[in-house]
């Protein structure tokens, strides 16, 4: 027996849910296009590998990985960053950088299902790569809180790191690529006592780390102070990181943007190297979207030194904070009856050059009477009705009822159109 | 090492491809919308059984599955007609019928790699569900042959059976659903010797069928006398299967519809029991859609009697259709350069607002100088470049320089929307 519902952790979207959909996905076209990003699609499955490389612990887990026909180890993408990044290195690196790349389409996590979180959802996202700039930081966040705008969802805020304060301490104790990124990870889970654990370092070191990890909604002094407590230890560039999240929030600050610093906020995928970020609202017990800067990544997968920032936004999170959808435009529908099948031919004449004319006409198919037929529109909202008889076709005209004043009359084929616009705008 | 081409049989698309993909896409979303049918998402990924129970033969060999992490034998989609089922069958049957539904996205098919023909590939389809009648099959051809027409790919030519005169033949003999089934394949991969052979039925009979698969490209009349061909054996419904045919061509002769009447042509899906059809291109190897009446496919899984109809548009077998692709819109692109970190909240404002106002502006990232930026980016069409300094903050203007004629000039900032609407227009 065939199950009707979606398999776990997946959902179906019909009529209005579908449409919000594609409501945040249209909104995030226009904002990425008028931003000068050009479309990139690839595929939803890649080679195991692509994800697994650099996705972090978390990611690896969860993925939906098979193999195929030809032996391939394939997964579903769980993200779209690496695919980008592949095609980057396969057709894209000729061009002028940065290279400024959107997309947006499904991404599968094998996790337990529960609120806001699906193993099927929907990212939308950019990539600038090849630009290592503060503009290219502010370029990717002036761009995701233009999207929030647009959609008016204002009531947010951005939580901002910089992890390459981490990068640098780690690389000053001797902490390789691996083991940062699983000390990130139990950052990431909350689980501080064990990330400072496994790390081989003077307790100086550690207490430092800790006073670090601490300091979460603070402003941009604030940062400045913390960089200063350690300033008995040179740690080579360190300072830098400090003063590149400093420069952001100072630009931020008269942006009027509202925005956090936490630097005990790291993410879970294992690629970021420098600036992160991620959007909150209140009450949610999740973030709507993130991302963060990424300079080693095309190196990591071969490819020659390419700095790159980017961003992704859940779409159905998006959906999930956005309580006030005052997004459906009313649509006045139109539906046609046929009285004869000999007029059918004159009929879709007629429906033809009305969906020309950007009018929304249904064509009826039922075959009942009249009279039931009528009450059976209204419900459904049609504002008009028209009829097509043997008469109509004969004089070149059409009946039409409004089905809301219930008035009906004759009009000629050539007025249709006129008629419709005058009444229906 | 990882492989930076995307994996066998599927595909990236970056910029004008990408372009095409969304333009084939939102012109169909139009059309369907238009004609009154509503939208439907479904997950990628569904129970195996869901595909394999009245697929076809070929759709089973060619399906990606897998067992998930739960242990469920899941699919990635071959096509979607199948979830919209079962959709229809978990969440709207109580809505009013027909129940007009539309869909697009990937379909996936682990096939050997030709043209026009991936393993990853995007349809776009409509599914009228609760509707039998002769309308019912008008509205979805009407509206297959307006999205060609939207799309301006007008030298088509489509191919039409009734697969329902081969159902009532095959049940006056006795021949199962399974057997039908697998005949109806042979007869689709053109092994009829072979299809024949495999028929348990006396000679008359099978000489009869060899008959109707060899009317092709006939007009209504010769399907008139194909059936009289057969008048002294009295098939039960043989002859409305006919009629239903007959009155369809008849509709579309007087709508001129450029098709063709194929009584040998049967499709690779096992659910059609009526009305097929498939729309052809010249000079093309493979139809670029297709669909047709499936009036026992919600039963089969477990629903009430609910006859239906439907098409699939390949995307991308469209799209090599499409041969004078003048779809792409210019766009005057501008580019805004900060010459210095203080000034740019003040850029970014004015950034914003041209945005707001439909402008494409795409920040400079790049910290060289004006010198080597201008000729950067009048090669890559960029139209106008802003420059913002200190003195522009100061006097609230803005430096404007043509990268077409090469002129620059200094407006003030509350200007700036009118100027450019002037003179982009």
């Amino acid at each position: 027996m065939i199950s009707y519902e979606p398999l776990r952790g997946t959902k179906d979207y019909f009529g209005k849910e579908a449409y919000e959909i594609e409501y945040i996905i249209n909104s995030f076209i226009e904002v990425a296009e008028k931003a000068g990003y050009t479309e990139a699609i690839t595929p939803l499955i890649e080679q195991f590998e692509l994800f697994s490389l650099k996705g972090g612990e978390e990611l690896r887990k969860t993925m939906y990985v098979f193999m195929d026909k030809g032996g391939r180890e394939v997964a579903l993408r769980p993200e779209i960053t690496p695919s980008i990044v592949r095609l980057y290195l396969n057709s894209l690196q000729h061009f002028p950088k940065p290279m400024r790349l959107y997309y947006y389409g499904p991404v599968y996590r094998y996790d337990e299902p529960q609120y806001g979180r699906f193993r099927e959802f929907r990212q939308a996202g950019v990539e600038m790569l090849g630009d290592d700039s503060i503009l290219g930081d502010i370029d990717i966040i002036q761009l995701l809180l233009e999207f929030y705008k647009k959609i008016n969802l204002t009531n947010i805020r951005i939580k901002i790191n910089n992890i390459g304060i981490y990068r640098k301490i780690f690389k000053y104790i001797g902490v390789n690529d691996e083991e940062q990124e699983h000390i990130l990870h139990l950052i990431d889970k909350g689980k501080v006592d064990d990330a400072l654990y496994s790390i081989r370092a003077d307790s100086k070191i550690l207490e430092y780390i800790r006073l670090i990890l601490n300091y979460n909604d603070v402003d941009i002094n604030n940062v400045a102070n913390v960089y200063n407590e350690v300033e008995g230890i040179k740690i080579p560039g360190l300072q830098e990181e400090f003063d590149r999240l400093k420069d952001l929030a100072s630009i931020m600050n008269k942006m009027n943007v509202n925005y956090t610093i936490n630097l005990g906020f790291v993410r879970g995928l294992a690629y970021y190297t420098g600036i992160i970020f991620e959007v909150e609202k209140p009450n949610l017990p999740f973030s709507i979207a993130g991302g963060g800067r990424y300079d080693s990544l095309v190196e990591l997968y071969g490819g020659p030194y390419t700095p790159a920032i980017g961003f992704a936004i859940g779409i159905e999170r998006t959906l999930a904070a956005l309580t006030d959808k005052n997004i459906k435009s009313d649509i006045n529908k139109i539906v046609i009856i046929f009285l004869d099948r000999d007029v059918i031919p004159y009929g879709l004449n007629i429906v033809e050059e009305l969906r020309e004319n950007n009018f929304y006409v249904t064509i009826n198919t039922k075959d009942i009477s009249l009279t039931k037929l009528i009450p059976f529109y209204a419900e459904q909202g049609y504002k008009y009705l028209l009829i097509i008889g043997k008469k109509e076709q004969e004089n070149g005209s059409v009946t039409i009822k409004d089905l809301g004043g219930k008035a009906q009359q004759v009009i000629e084929r050539r007025e249709l159109i006129n008629f419709l616009k005058l009444t229906l705008s």
